[in-house]
């Protein structure tokens, strides 16, 4: 069985591929919002991911903090696997600031929106890419 | 430095020491919700564990998704490192039903509370202790 996105995932902005991720962006420019799906059929849950991936996720997912760090300076980096409505394994990992409009609870409580312009999101694409391409 | 338990996390309910982590419950029956927090200083974001203790904290938290499938047989498990009250890295493993009075959207998102009866606690904590230890 070959790895297809799910469709739920079809609609967030293409930012790179990594050696074991697709790194894909919530369209939401108050909040830096970075997902990471590992090509890899049928997983649904953290647990499902084979043994030997292991180590290359944790070292994206270490490599996406590093890409948020230094891109935005945030105070903090909110990690989850949820997966309720869309079960197919993917990592949220959003940058967070003392003044952004969810502050300090987690952001999915309220859909609090703000798509980037066009030329927000080319810029934030071409800088988040060029970042991640650091190490590989 | 030693590691201390954050005063936040003080209030939680023990269940037991793992190798690395310190295993918690959240008092609140209607999501068994449990939170791994690693016994190392100065943790607060999930790149900061050490690349030595990585494949351990990834073990752990594979055995509390067992754990939780085989006690509980939920639909999804939620896992989310967040800490923006709680600058203490503690990852949040959550069993989620279809019929869980917040599915299917993240449980942070309202205040539902349903505290254990004292029984229903000390039944609870003395079954997830037991299949924690199965894999000591």
């Amino acid at each position: 069985m070959a790895f297809e996105l799910h469709e739920n995932l079809k609609s967030k902005i293409f930012v790179i591929e990594l050696p074991l991720c697709k790194v894909l962006l919530e369209d939401n420019a108050f909040f830096p919002w970075l997902f990471l799906v590992p090509r890899r059929p049928a997983l649904r849950m953290l647990i499902d991911v084979p043994f030997s991936d292991q180590p290359q996720l944790w070292k994206e997912l270490e490599w996406a903090h590093k890409v948020i760090l230094s891109e935005y300076k945030p105070i903090q980096i909110n990690v989850a696997a949820l997966g309720n409505i869309t079960p197919q394994l993917h990592l949220h990992i959003i940058a967070r600031f003392s003044d952004d409009p969810m502050w300090p609870q987690p952001i999915w409580s309220h859909s609090v929106k703000n798509p980037y312009t066009s030329l927000q999101k080319e810029r934030t694409i071409a800088a988040l890419k060029k970042s991640f391409e650091d190490f590989l």
